[in-house]
């Protein structure tokens, strides 16, 4: 057989199983989930026809539009939006061509670089100050490059880049063909978004999941939202039929209830502070800006590693990191003040 | 920006919407779905925190790989079969190379070929016999052959080879490093299955989907059988999490209830046998082998957009075709025989 050579160096991580038992705080989903009665009243529309018909997008995609106040045909669905970053690779990268990012940043950017072949190239946080400069990312962008991507904010340090930075990187991004994801899967644990630009920019792809604070990362959707002529490629490359009824329904249902998205993110807020709170008063260093995440050090003379191990044998998944820069760190993904009260009063007991 | 320019020439049919009010039998799904007892059993099974958990796939892996009795290994989960013939097409075709088949078949194939720049080698059906011969398709594939589709049985006719053709076509495949996609399709229609074939041959990929028998479209899964190495390369290039928690639980209580399958593929032979009958005693020519479906010629006079009208109008949809070679015929998903009976009923008054 003929596989394709570059896949050879391709390694990919299978994802973690057997989670359900444990208070999940390692994935920035929510770990509590949608409201139990709304999951009811959502899951008691289905029928056996309803999941024996294929899909159908449309009427979501006349809901959000109204929803975000843009044009129908600039939306485009996706199977989490992994998937559609996945389509804008497909759309406009090939060999010989690179893909400009910070780094670390969400993993897949750099996996589906190895996926179509392209050179990744990565700003590194400056390891005193931990933050990057807009600068220095454009600095990156050269005549090869076919993608810019920049998560807003920056997992898991929760870096933002402000306005003016963005609309730099765009036109330089423009000068060379290039285009800019602004990738806003924190968005609503963090109020600044950029989809105007994508009225003024031809060149961006803006996306968004209902995997964090909408609660169905089990369902899988998320969205782009982009030129029409620049959406109608990326949809060229996916299957007809990517995201399924149930998740759907459930996309619908939430942009439906504002407030159930306000009590969402209320609910975080709190856990937030309490959360911030507790690290302050007991002198830990840590970083919790613009995400349903907290990044934490380490107390003197414990690992993450230990850190780990110690907090699932008591039923909690955190998450760590092999990234040099990151060494002595763990990251935390906030919730309600409940779930933060768990794990400080577990955290606490061990190592503060 | 930078569309890569084959992309230019490859259109994308909406799927069409507003469906639910309709007795569906257009597309090949159960037109009345799982029982709903069944249905109500798996969603209630659901929580929040099911849906907010990023899905888990190892479960029902080894379960499907005792079901099937293959090595785990070998089988990769998609977010429907026509999620995983991307697959094959991203690992396996690149410019310059071309996919073999008999045509028409799923449109998907002809599609991809597209999406990847390759050229798509067709066998067309012999009008006057409506058969293709395994020879013919085996000439079709020279050194720039990457994929081999075979759609067994193949839609809409019902068409199948038998097994020393396959393992004829698999072989020639071998000789120039190309592998054979064994689309299975409409297993449980058709008693004979190739996935033996599997452990013999390293460039064999057989597909199946939980969509038609299994009754499960709405949800998106489906799955392939391959070499544990050509399996490994497939997930190489797919996202992390493709397949979504409700359509995992869903296939895992679909191949736990055996009584299940065998009343759900009675009630449809019960269905077929009926609608078979009538169009017999009614003269129409027709094929009705090896899949849900009828293929069917409309009566003197009658066009297949006549057809389609008239029974939209009646509240039932049917396929029709622009394939030349299919001008004056139209196809039916067969279904349980109170379906197929609505579905004559209705058909009589105006055209029989």
């Amino acid at each position: 057989m003929k596989f394709k050579p570059h896949l050879d160096a391709l390694y990919r991580v299978n994802p973690p199983q057997g989670r359900d038992d444990y208070l999940r705080l390692d994935m920035n989903e929510n770990p509590e989930g949608l409201p139990e009665a709304f999951v009811r009243n959502v899951l008691d529309g289905f029928s056996s026809g309803n999941l024996a018909r294929y899909p159908e997008k449309v009427a979501l995609t006349i809901e959000l539009s109204d929803y975000l106040g843009v044009d129908p045909k600039s939306i485009l669905f996706g199977n989490g939006s992994d998937d559609l970053i996945k389509s804008v690779y497909e759309v406009f990268g090939a060999p010989g061509t690179n893909v400009v990012s910070v780094y670390p940043t969400f993993e897949m950017y750099a996996v589906f670089a190895k996926m179509y072949d392209m050179e990744h190239k990565m700003l590194h946080y400056d390891s005193s100050t931990w933050s990057v400069r807009a600068d220095d990312l454009i600095d990156l962008i050269d005549d090869r490059t076919a993608i810019v991507s920049v998560l807003n904010p920056n997992n898991p340090i929760g870096t933002v880049f402000t306005e003016d930075e963005v609309r730099r990187i765009i036109r330089r991004a423009d000068e060379i063909g290039a285009v800019v994801v602004i990738d806003e899967a924190y968005h609503y644990f963090f109020d600044k978004t950029f989809l105007n630009l994508v009225a003024e920019y031809e060149n961006v792809i803006l996306l968004r999941t209902f995997s964090k604070l909408c609660s169905i990362a089990g369902l899988r959707i998320g969205f782009a939202v982009a030129a029409p002529e620049v959406a109608a490629y990326m949809g060229k490359v996916k299957t007809s039929y990517d995201v399924n009824n149930i998740a759907i329904e459930f996309a619908r249902a939430i942009i439906r209830d504002k407030a159930l998205i306000e009590a969402l993110t209320s609910r975080e807020r709190a856990g937030r502070a309490y959360i911030v709170q507790k690290l302050e008063a007991s002198g830990h260093d840590y970083f919790a800006q613009n995400g349903n995440y907290v990044f934490i050090k380490c107390p003197e003379g414990v690992s993450p590693a230990e850190v780990s191990e110690r907090m699932k044998e008591k039923g909690i998944l955190i998450k760590t990191y092999s990234h040099p820069i990151f060494e002595g760190y763990f990251r935390i993904t906030t919730g309600s003040k409940a779930v933060m009260e768990k794990f400080w009063n577990l955290y606490e007991q061990q190592f503060a």
